[in-house]
């Protein structure tokens, strides 16, 4: 990772316990690099009560849109999430990229969205 | 288009497969012209896997506001999107418009509603 | 009004034309006035066919935060909006507030929401 | 506190009165410190008709990510907010932090989520 870093926030992480088929919840972290350079990302986690958790490098390609499942630890770079802890995200890049938080809750059937678009620091 | 463009991005893009009936699952993208010149906008659509689409250009007159549906081709510059496929946008527009993008997913009867206000770049 | 407007901009405003008892379908545009001078705010309305209508005044006083629903005209200066019609809004104010727009959408019983946050132009 | 206050603005704030079993109706106002130090934090909450009310100082611990529901009184500072009334919140730290707001509303069993991330002042 390069010295000119961006970082966006996302202070309300939250993987819901439960799901109802066929939907599962879970939340993304959504990259779109417009860029023609790959972008490296990493991933730090925060919680109430732990110190940080930092994954490994993520590579969203040039001219690439990646929409990565936190659930799924191959997507953010080994991170391995517990559902019902309430915790937050950093996201840095060494590229111009931008970055959107999603979260479908499909604890009832009828489920729900919300999202969130972070400035960078 | 001129060369002062700005640009928006929307990361977590994403048309449902499924809707329940009257309620058809959509995306929006507005983008509300207060200027007192037409705007041309242009959308770039991003994919995990392959290379970006251009949009024709899509004029927004002076003094209007425009909900633009993904999923239909007209309203997009001639974009043909799939759904079920996570992408992401740009919006490209050579005046002081405003934009924001929002998804109504009717998967389950019940449907929900998500919005997001990204800033220019 | 004084020179010194902020303008604020969602382009992304409708009023559902359905509601489930109790609750009923509506936004909110919310303006906080945390300074200690009363705020004067005019809400001007943009269509996709015809040219935008501009409210009377509306002041929020010093140190208070006001949830205006659309649908009521009386909150909102006078503007008589008809619902199931795309419209974008700019709010203007000559003080510095802050601004959050939301709708609650009570179509299906099982009611969304959805809410953004516009940032002063 | 210091006097190097950065401030949060959350416009649209309300705790729905009723909740569905086992979901409760609650909104969180969510700090991330990414920082080294601990971050003082006060809220001051906004009303229509009444005068500001202000909290005592919340700690949030250097690299640490707290999710505080307004609805309990240990988690805010020590305020008593009614559920049913619309109001707004101020947020303010003498630290980096960052600052989202969420909010569940369970009236009905298919609970619905919204999501605001705030920029600082």
């Amino acid at each position: 990772m390069s010295d000119a870093l961006r970082r966006w926030y996302i202070p309300d992480a939250f993987i819901p316990e439960e799901s109802t088929a066929p939907a599962v919840s879970h939340e993304s972290i959504c990259v779109l690099n417009p860029t023609d350079d790959d972008a490296h990302v990493v991933i730090t986690v925060y919680f109430a009560d732990k110190e940080p958790e930092r994954s490994d490098v993520v590579v969203v390609p040039a001219r690439r849109d990646i929409h990565m499942r936190t659930i799924i630890p191959e997507q953010v770079g080994g991170l391995r999430l517990a559902s019902g802890v309430p915790y937050g995200i950093q996201v840095e890049a060494d590229a111009d990229v931008q970055v959107q938080y999603s979260r479908l809750d499909s604890t009832q059937a009828a489920y729900t969205l919300m999202t969130a678009m972070p400035q960078p620091q």
